[in-house]
């Protein structure tokens, strides 16, 4: 399996058994992922933001627009970090102490590099439409020149980067296991309910099947 | 209605209109939330770890092990950004451009402060199961003089932040009308699934109400 190289920033120190450098385990989780936090410096001072994102050819893509204050910041290729975390459910201890939470996160260093090329640009756009909702960029109007000039995308390396997960049971102290209280995970996940037509939608218009069908898994 | 005093780190720039500093709304979607993601400098490094958290008195509480290396640099009061990011659906447009996705998100800038009285502690631990699911408290071992002195609580006020808020359906440009593309909102919700009883129970014990009927909305 090939593993990323463990820097000081990645080595995960709290609970090291949880942890892991193996790159399909780190791009599995982003792509499952819909939405990354990002952090960066601006006068001594962290600010964190949501962002969509894309993984491919083991780069993040990140976009927005040109007036974005972050982006503006970030293609001065400062520092930043990158996280993206899935929950999968709650484990529910008998003693308040041993609760948890089922877990699966990512988390990537790096500098981002402002995506030159026409061509990068316009596939980090179709990456990023797809990692929202794979089956959509067949379909839509794509981006104009305009458009594309509006429009900042960055890229990471994933190089750098660590994942973390927590699976499993509850773990109790051994004098707890005799108390009466129900013990167990209580599993999460993100589900897409009944789509919402646009009302300005002229003609009757079938609902694609990557809309019904929509899920985060296993992509 | 109680507003935030803006600041300059919280006045939100991109997409203004989107924002709010109204304290009820940015306390409604902290509750709402179940992880947060905290940034602080560490070296002129920025990082990120996504933490569990509660919402009590206009303070969040966050807690962990006395060992954990972001908290020991939190409790040095430096400074923090907070994020809580929900989302609430894909906006699908008939143009990628205008592609979106509704969400409510909280960014909270502050230090954070330890809780050394052991009422606000205890009190605060309380708050964070409860935040993580309502009813639990009442039923699991508290935690004891042991487990209080390995866990370390930080609060932070709820003094400067803002909200960011996107709904509604697509957008599109008045030419992308006519189109034959399916446009509309795809709701996306955190649901909870069967629950997984832990195999060491050793006795028959009913899967509780609040387990069972778990949500993240109206808390």
């Amino acid at each position: 399996m090939d593993e990323l190289k463990k820097t000081d920033r990645t080595t995960v120190r709290r609970l090291a058994k949880r942890s892991s450098y193996e790159k399909a385990t780190i791009i599995s989780i982003l792509k499952e992922g819909l939405v990354c936090h990002i952090s960066y410096v601006h006068e001594n001072q962290p600010f964190i933001l949501p962002h969509l994102y894309a993984v491919k050819n083991d780069k993040v893509y990140i976009h927005g627009s040109v007036g974005s204050f972050m982006l503006r910041a970030l293609k001065t290729e400062i520092d930043l970090c990158f996280s993206v975390t899935l929950i999968d459910g709650l484990v529910l201890a008998r003693s308040a102490f041993h609760h948890s939470v089922n877990y699966r996160s990512v988390v990537l260093f790096g500098t981002a590099k402002v995506v030159e090329s026409e061509q990068e640009k316009t596939e980090a756009l179709e990456a990023l439409t797809e990692h929202v909702i794979h089956g959509r960029w067949a379909e839509v109007r794509w981006p104009n020149a305009s458009e594309l000039k509006q429009t900042i995308v960055l890229s990471v390396p994933i190089e750098e980067a660590s994942a973390k997960i927590r699976e499993g049971g509850p773990g109790d102290d051994e004098e707890d296991y005799t108390l009466d209280v129900w013990a167990g995970i209580l599993p999460l996940r993100t589900v897409a309910e009944a789509p919402i037509p646009d009302p300005k939608m002229d003609k009757p218009t079938e609902i694609p099947g990557y809309v019904t069908n929509y899920s985060r898994k296993n992509r």
